[in-house]
């Protein structure tokens, strides 16, 4: 087995392997999020070089979905709109091979969400990206590690658990990232930025384990660049946008904390 | 009676004691809020130290609200299922005891707005936040100090009135508060994240005139602090959010400018 | 006929009166536009001296347009209370006169929404301003400038073509503005502003095409001045803002590239 620091190198070239893919294939990336977050998505998408939408009528939603080569669902505001259109893109990316990532967001607030994102994970997620209150409320235990792994397993998907050091795990590799900052935390939306780069590195990468760790180590890093510049988080959320925008592989190589 | 000068410190300290409050607590504010806002509210909310949340789903904004500490009802985008969900979330604060702001905004441009925010002032609000158009608009009288008071008298509500003076009554006391900047008003949902601050300040004092007061002057001492570094209207509205989060109380003794 | 320099020279001169007047008279401007665009979109216009409204309900939509000197109507996010919206919005600003542009945004993505596109067209929108895929999906002809002269004539109304250069014609006249900066297609939201600035100038100037002219000079220098001091498209976002709100006539005379 190799030891840390290589498999570390070895994931952070990979992220920067991906990144350039992002840069000279400029993926569509479908976004069913919150209203609070799309902005901020859509910025963040486009400063990783690929093409959002964000359209969430259920009679165009399908088109939007077989178009594109990722989709994001995020639960942010659950209105019936959105119930609806989730429905029909989550359909769609199962047909039409999207890869898709579900962001339960909030799903510890209100039993209803909680049941609808139960509903989604039951349709296998390539990716389900969470904080550790997300995941107790949805998985009904502690987000332990051995939990982690067990539910990827029982789920057949990759979980991106979000924290002070974040977790990737596909029920078999588990990686850690410590990268990041504490002002992402201050900043809203700055997960569901996180879950769309996700979504934006399945379209490029089929190893989701990969794609998810990959995503979370460029937002990180691009975090720690940011916080060098911020004086608050308003300027932090400018400046991750930029910084994720002139980041390169060489940068992501040197900063990436992976275990 | 006390001398202005001693009101004004009195005022500023509790203000300040009120922000330390907010950042210890953490406190829940749930924001039915136009979308234009939604964003800009939840990033003012994070940098006072608040949990902010958006969902405007009638399923679940009862679960919602039961747990926030604090509701804002903001009228800004009036569509069917932000009505439905504000006649939930209102009757759910009033039985939960959970203090609620109502920011009428543009009720001076549609008659059936003005009427849905009527009705919303008979159900008593702990806080109306409002510019000149829109008390004149609600109230069917020119904001003068005495019809404010009389208003606030009569619907047992406290005002707090947006303008280059700002002014809040409970019908009893009459504070002015002369903090604030011109660019203000050029940074669409600025009022809005102050009808949020309010909230937020009424999940930590019960004295709904205190909490209003101590709200307006945090944003005006952020706002002068900010215009002190802006080049426009979009690098104001960045640097509000950073000095919001900045904000210390002896800055806030030092610049408020209350009567 | 007058040579190039003298054109230029009296289409930059027309911009600059043209945004006087929106400073001195502060047009009323609403705008149906996709949640993505809303913020980013009101600031744009705040900053050119306008006052915004967004709402999208049916049920007061015909006040607040009513009451407008100008309408935007963007599909950007196609939801159904918006296409209701819509409709309204449309027929009223016939009726009272009130110009109006349309975005059609993503119509080359699905074809409900460039149904919805072209009935909206033949209703004559003052403005129709849009991309290339947009133009080859509404139009079914690549966007040479005959099919642009010709589609303009046969559907009487303005094209504002954005692109590397930008090209407006009303079916005679032809116009092109170079302009801009790469970075403005970096930001989410930028297609969306051009098009609320163009309603903006529709209100002062009853001349669609020396409007449309005016408006994407404008946020094309606004963009230029933006990238000088631009670290990355959010940055951008901020300072284009920024430039909109501190423009002045001899600016934009001066760096006006118009043929």
């Amino acid at each position: 087995m190799r030891h840390s620091q290589e498999v570390s190198r070895d994931v952070a070239e990979a992220a920067a392997a991906l990144l350039d893919r992002l840069r000279s294939r400029s993926p569509r990336v479908h976004c069913i999020t919150n209203a609070v977050a799309q902005n901020f998505t859509a910025n963040a998408l486009l400063a990783a070089g690929c093409v959002p939408s964000m359209t969430v009528s259920p009679e165009e939603i399908a088109q939007f979905v077989a178009r594109s080569h990722a989709l994001l669902v995020n639960l942010g505001t659950f209105d019936r709109e959105r119930r609806e259109a989730t429905e029909i893109a989550v359909e769609t990316a199962r047909q039409d091979n999207v890869p898709w990532v579900l962001d339960p967001v909030f799903v510890d607030r209100a039993p209803p969400r909680a049941a609808f994102a139960r509903d989604l994970v039951a349709r296998a997620p390539t990716v389900v990206r969470l904080n550790h209150a997300e995941f107790a409320a949805l998985a009904g235990a502690d987000p332990t590690r051995a939990a982690l792994v067990a539910y990827a397993r029982e789920k057949r998907t990759t979980i991106g658990l979000s924290g002070e050091t974040d977790l990737v795990t596909d029920g078999e590799r588990v990686g850690t990232i410590a990268n990041g900052h504490p002002l992402m935390a201050k900043v809203t939306a700055m997960g569901c930025a996180a879950s769309a780069l996700i979504a934006a590195c399945l379209s490029v990468e089929q190893d989701a384990w990969r794609a998810t760790t990959a995503a979370l180590v460029m937002i990180g890093v691009a975090g720690e660049l940011a916080a060098a510049r911020a004086e608050g988080p308003a300027s932090f959320a400018v400046a991750i946008i930029d910084a994720l925008h002139n980041l390169d592989g060489p940068t992501l190589i040197a900063q990436a904390r992976v275990n």
